[in-house]
Order: C-alpha cells, then sequence, then structure tokens
C-alpha cells in the first residue's frame, strides 16, 4: 500500500472546472471528492442515499424546498435521500462531497451540469 | 428536517477528552466523528472495514508494521480493512474519522483506550 497523504490544497489545484467533482479516495464503496462550485446547480435528488457536503474554502447555500442551509468553511450538511436541493455559491466554493460511488452529480435530472462520474485527481 | 449547519471548530469545544470519538453526523449507515488526539494509541485493526483519518488541526503519524505516514492539517488518508496501524501525535492533534456506524476505535483490541461507543457531540 502507498503511505502518501492525500493532502486537499494540492488536490485542487490540479483541476479548474466548476461543478465537476473529482474523486481522492475510496473507503469501502464510499468515494471522497472535491469539487469548485460557482453560481447556480440545477434542483436534484438522489433517491438511493444521503449525500455529505464540506465546505473547505468560501461559501455555498444549498436551498431545499422549503428553505436553506448556508455553509461556511468548516461546515458541515448532510442531504437525507430524497430530499431535493440545489447549490448556490455567489462565488467560487471549494467542498468536499462524500457519497457511494457511482452517485451522479445532477441524479436523475438531465442536465448540461451532469459531469462524468469516477474521475480521479 | 434540521437547517442547522456542522461546525467543526464549535464541536470540538464540546470535549476534551483524547482519544475517544464524538459523531456529529451520520450519511446511510456511515459516521463522521471527531476526536482529539496525543499520544501513543494501541496497535489494531478493522477487520471489517476502511477507515478514514482526516486531521484538521496538529499532526499525526499513523504508524504501520512497515512503514507510516504523517498526516498535517488538510489531509487525509484511507487505511483499508485489515491493516495494522497504530496513530501517534507528539502534540495534540484534531481528526475527522469516517467509518461505518459500530466500530470501536480499538477494533477487536483489549485497551484501556477502548472508547464508547455512537457518544455524539
Amino acid at each position: 500500500m502507498s503511505y502518501a497523504p492525500i493532502n486537499l490544497k494540492e488536490k485542487f489545484t490540479k483541476f479548474d472546472e466548476h461543478w465537476s467533482p473529482r474523486v481522492i479516495a475510496e473507503m469501502n464503496d464510499y468515494q471522497f471528492k472535491l469539487a469548485k462550485v460557482v453560481g447556480e446547480f440545477v434542483w436534484h435528488d438522489h433517491p438511493d442515499t444521503d449525500e455529505v457536503f464540506f465546505v473547505v474554502e468560501g461559501c455555498l447555500d444549498i436551498e431545499f424546498r422549503d428553505g436553506k442551509v448556508t455553509l461556511e468553511a468548516g461546515e458541515v450538511f448532510v442531504i437525507p435521500k430524497g430530499v431535493e436541493h440545489k447549490p448556490v455559491a455567489q462565488s467560487e466554493c471549494k467542498i468536499i462531497l462524500v457519497e457511494p460511488r457511482g452517485v451522479v452529480n445532477t441524479g436523475d435530472v438531465q442536465s448540461e451540469l451532469k459531469a462524468d462520474n469516477d474521475v480521479w485527481v
């Protein structure tokens, strides 16, 4: 096995695309993904799984049909499975996503923001 | 559902015990736990699951039988299931652990460092 640490800051330098998660680690069948986001994403849900958002830098709003949560750096939120949400960032925000391998960023919604899955960095 | 963010810094103020993980969030059947650690832990493994270490503050060595990895703040490492390891921190270090609900900090090893499981903060 490799004994190299996974350095978040260094991994974030390796891509610039927004709303395009990059896998940095796997734990069993779960993946840790980095993403840079800005602007509005699409309304979607993940019917089969919860999803963790962890803001590393910047500020992220996650809108729900009946409210929203605002995450600053160092804050975490778990989106329950099946709950529609729309992430929105006023300026670029760096986040970690944790979810099972195979989860698509837009859920079942057709959108130009749908990203390739399982892209490592 | 609650729309309150989970703030890591605030959660870390709520306990002082070392090697005593506190759950802050659940995603499906996985838990995110905070821990403050210092000194040497015991050699152990988790035969059924990988385990993620994420250093938030300070520096953590994780020793293996054939080497070690040193994690600084903002660095992540995945311990593969079944691999013996011993975390060591020269001074207090704050970490996030991610692993399935029910994982005991010392694995199957009998130790006074065995912590109560599923303690939330």
